[in-house]
Order: structure tokens, then sequence, then C-alpha cells
């Protein structure tokens, strides 16, 4: 996949939580999952270790920064992260707030799911707050 | 879980190619994904994010010398790289080669297979062979 074609080059309808010149991280409100979040690297570059050192602790930061930030929030069971981009070969880690009523906890969000799931809401002004936790987090 | 009944504290079985005081690589060879890897941390310790920036930088560094040292052994289409143990909270990092004709692609591991998924042979030595390309990435 070239840059031309790449949705995460050629971005439509994202929530734009924080970003900076490098990344920036999305709220992904369709997921189905509450609080779903994506650290997109700016740049198209295929896979973490296609970065240096500096990148690959600068986006690590953020990636750190949204975990605690929806630790923080939200108070869910588990925290998982994930590097895949099999589809769309684009660096992005998934950082995803999991609960054990979740529609497929404890299995990945990926896999067949468990149960209807229990619905997770939202704190009221949801972005603005993780856009606020995220610049805290990150000093 | 407490560490008492984590499997990752009291390992059987575990095939450990590399490892220092803070952290372990295992090659997971039962995986049905040839190179499969995951790198532990020691610490019973649940979160990415309970660990502090050297801790953090340093389980990276690990992971992305696997990462580079699997993209140079086994040349795989793309690489996935996870932390999610919502079955066992212990930290550990998956790094998956992965390969267009494997069972999942393009979907992930976890996901309902796609077809019965190619044979892909490791070279001879692997183990020995991955723990030197891991000690020349980390320098």
């Amino acid at each position: 996949m070239s840059s031309s074609t790449c949705e995460f080059c050629n971005p439509r309808g994202e929530t734009v939580v924080w970003s900076d010149a490098r990344c920036r991280v999305l709220h992904v409100t369709d997921a189905g999952f509450a609080g779903f979040c994506r650290v997109v690297w700016n740049d198209h570059v295929t896979e973490f270790s296609d970065l240096d050192e500096a990148d690959r602790n600068h986006v690590m930061k953020v990636v750190v920064a949204v975990e605690r930030s929806l630790r923080n929030l939200l108070s869910p069971h588990k925290m998982n992260v994930a590097s895949l981009g099999n589809q769309t070969p684009h660096l992005h880690w998934h950082v995803i707030p999991r609960y054990r009523d979740d529609s497929h906890y404890p299995n990945p969000i990926w896999a067949a799911p468990q149960r209807e799931g229990a619905a997770h809401a939202l704190p009221r002004d949801f972005a603005a707050r993780l856009r606020s936790a995220i610049e805290s987090a990150l000093g």
C-alpha cells in the first residue's frame, strides 16, 4: 500500500483528541468498545521497528499517556495494546479499555464475541477530558 | 491473579531464547505461527503503564530487537505486536511474524481462521540464530 491509498495518510472523519508533529491520538467512536483509541504515526511507516529509538520512545510515551489516561478516566479491568496493521500497514497502536462484561472478554476484541456485552458509558466531555489527561501525563 | 498462580511467574516448559535481569524472550513453539515470540517482563506487573519510563524503554528495546531479528531471519509480510494479558495479567508482548498465506491473514491471529494456512519452515538452528540476532540488535 502506498501513502496515496492509505486511510491514515488520507483521513476522513477522524476524531483527533490530541496531536503533535509526529503522531496523533484518535478516539474510535464506532468501535463498540467505549474509550477505544488509536495512536497514529503521522508519516507513512509500516513497522514499529522502522522507527529510530527516539521516535519509538516518543510514540510509546504517547501510548502510555493514553493508557494511563483511559485507566484514570474509565477504570477498566484490563488494557489491551496492539500494533497489527495487516489491513492498513501504516504504524498505529490500538489502545483499548477492556471490561469483564464486554462482548469479547477475556478474548481479544478481534476474536468471536462471547456475549452481548454490557454498555459502558463514557464520562461527559470525554474527548476534552482525555485530551487534558494526555497533556498532564506527558508533563 | 496473584503471582503464586501466574504461569509467567511459575513457568513450565518455556523455550527461553534470550534473557536479562528484567525480561526474557520466549519462542512459542506450539503456536501454529512460525517464529512467534513473547517478551515477558520478569516481575509480576499487570499493565505496560505500570512500568516506569526506563523499564518501558528497556522492554520495547527488546521487543524491537526481536521484531528486527524475526524480520531479518524470516522475511514475513508483516509483524504484529500486542500486549493483551486478559487471561494472564502479567506483562508480556506477543511478537508475531505474519504471512499473506498464513491461516488468519489479514486478520489478527485471534480471529476466525481464513484458510488452512501454508507451512513456514524455520531456518535450521532457529533459536540459536534468533538469540545471536537479538544480541546484535541490542548492541
